[in-house]
């Protein structure tokens, strides 16, 4: 098979004009951009020879004729409120132009899909989560976005072509191309990261209460000050979790809230989240222990109260070393010396598809990390560089 | 002269009820409540022998018959949004009970003011501020609460009663009782505090501004993390600030603004107040050079952006020493060995009346250092104590 890198880029700019906002992209799940670029999205299947579908969720499949089980590419066409040109539908234009290549070629049969909701209007990961049962259609009716429409209402716009859901077992594989959304191969020089696990999170809501006092009248040793209870805090974590992380391990306090918030006065409360990202569940959980553990000894020490609020954990995402091994020698056939092994940081779909069958991701750079911005971009050269991997992985693939 | 403790309680247990909700008072400048006080207080001094009057700002001044030069005493009858029963209050009726024992003994003459808005409706000190001239009247008319009321309609709804100003050179010295507000005497089992000193206070507004990044994909070692930044300055200016601090320096991070304050992203920017106090111009000066070098330092190691906006510096005010000395003696022999010399990290009208002419202050204790609060409270003993110093340092004063 032979991919058309012309071709993929007009189909690409083609599914940017739909919900364009400047050089950014406004598509968010059941919007009425989102319906119509899935409807264009089904259009370039039927022409490529593929058959669509979507199911109640509205995830589009586009599958290649004959029952035998397939490859299937992908990853998803709805955007962040304000989001890139390429989050997702890189991914999905990719796919489309290798099933295509493949039809052209006479085979194999490559299957394309664009799952539904991934950016979270609703509920994050939506149409794969339900796809691969990890939630009920019935749960994810229930769930509103940020303006009180229930995903059923939504969906409800998508009722006259929802058909029935794609048995998994159509598939022997997915693999998902995703820019990187980070720094790490545009730092590098390289075009491909070939992904091999997806990054566990952990996050604790803590809460450090002290004493509210008047800013002039209390002397520094009588204070019980909540905010210098996050400094020292956070300079202590700092150090605890620096031996116990890797490279590509991560830890961060996003969210600051200080009571009462005045410059007179001294804080008597401070909330704040810690969060941690690695592909281990076992340093997941040593990071964890340090971390509440130094929490309990600077409110000891400071005599401050302490209360922690465990946040659901996301559980780290192995992917398939068989599928890798084939990502990695495409890869090198394509772009010698100028890729990577690498963990996402991100979620993605390829997080649910990975209870049904192998799974694997290729990343191309973002230019400057940039992503969920109207800023994201990539070099014209990489996005040609990644969907000739992804041809070459899927030959390699299918003849394996 | 002799007071009598149990007629200053009574009179403070009336003024109490006036804005009283539960244990605390609800009397804010030119409210109904306010108003009501001074009408009160007014009828208090003329039953006392004084001559109440007020001025266009809204002060009350008792004076004593005659023309002679006089020792002043008081404080403020107006209270926070949601005041203690004893903040201003105390020294306004600890001053009316002198002047009163004063006037029963045959004297000497002794004032009385409850000045206005000491505590910020408008601006902060306002009635002694304009008293003092220190604020003309026009620019006080011009300050708006922060329901958008202007100062100048305010004080019309006491236009019938207002007067002119009270000539300063009426009084040869003022004296100012208050609560502590702070947890020193308290602390120490101390009934008195002599305020030696008034101190200063400045204040920064930083902003370190970095990448806001996506918290998963972003790695540590590529990070720009204001957040991080702030830690990493709240350290390290504990460190340099130790050093040039007496026990009765303070420093302050109260207000803390992190941006886009989210868990899964790395601050891009933080805001954050830093004050600090200090009864001596040159250790306020030396402490300003340290805080922006150790931010300049902070921001130029981690590649971060900084922003330094100044507050408008209140230098410290040192009280009169010879007045001092008279209060010293008072305490002494009222109660030996139970008081000290101080300085007050809170602001006062006596900042502004330091300004005209001789001034010192006496603080009591505040249970738990807790004011500008419904729990705001002293023991009945000290109260008691508080008057009986006052009065003794007021016939050592005027015995001079």
């Amino acid at each position: 098979m032979q991919t058309d890198p012309e071709r993929m880029l007009r189909d690409l700019a083609d599914l940017r004009r739909i919900g364009a906002v400047g050089t950014g992209v406004v598509r968010p799940a059941f919007s009425e951009t989102d319906i119509a670029a899935r409807h264009w999205l089904a259009e370039r299947m039927r022409e490529a020879g593929l058959t669509p579908g979507f199911d109640p969720i509205g995830n589009l499949f586009g599958l290649p004729p004959g029952e035998a089980p397939c490859l299937l590419l992908g990853s998803h066409s709805d955007t962040q409120p304000q989001g890139g040109w390429l989050d997702g539908a890189y991914g999905v234009i990719a796919a489309l132009e290798v099933a295509r290549a493949a039809r052209e070629a006479g085979g194999p049969g490559i299957a394309v899909v664009s799952f539904q909701d991934e950016e979270g209007r609703f509920g994050g990961l939506t149409g794969s989560s339900v796809w691969s049962g990890a939630l009920s259609l019935a749960e994810a009716d229930a769930m509103t976005d940020t303006g009180g429409v229930a995903l059923a209402d939504a969906r409800a716009a998508m009722a006259d072509v929802a058909g029935g859901f794609v048995d998994p077992a159509r598939f022997t594989g997915f693999v998902e191309m995703h820019i990187e959304q980070g720094p790490v191969l545009d730092q590098a020089g390289e075009a491909i990261g070939v992904v091999e696990a997806i990054a566990g999170l952990r996050q604790l809501d803590i809460r450090l209460s002290g004493q509210q006092n008047h800013a002039g009248t209390t002397p520094m040793r009588l204070r019980r000050d909540a905010m210098q209870g996050l400094i020292g805090f956070a300079t202590r974590l700092n150090v605890v979790l620096e031996p116990l992380a890797t490279p590509a391990t991560v830890w961060t306090i996003g969210h600051v809230q200080v009571e009462p918030n005045a410059a007179s006065i001294v804080p008597g409360m401070v909330r704040f989240t810690v969060q941690w990202r690695d592909a281990e569940a076992a340093r997941l959980e040593r990071m964890e222990a340090a971390t509440r553990d130094t929490a309990a000894e600077v409110a000891g020490e400071r005599g401050l109260g302490l209360e922690i609020s465990d946040f659901p954990p996301l559980s780290p995402v192995a992917l398939d070393p068989g599928l890798c091994a084939h990502l990695a020698a495409a890869a090198e056939h394509c772009v010698p010396g100028r890729w990577r092994r690498m963990v996402s940081g991100a979620l993605h779909d390829a997080t649910n598809v990975a209870r049904l069958m192998p799974t694997a991701m290729l990343f191309v750079p973002s230019i400057g990390g940039i992503s969920h911005s109207f800023a994201e971009d990539t070099a014209e050269a990489d996005l040609i560089a990644g969907v000739e991997v992804l041809a070459e992985a899927a030959r390699r693939i299918t003849a394996a």
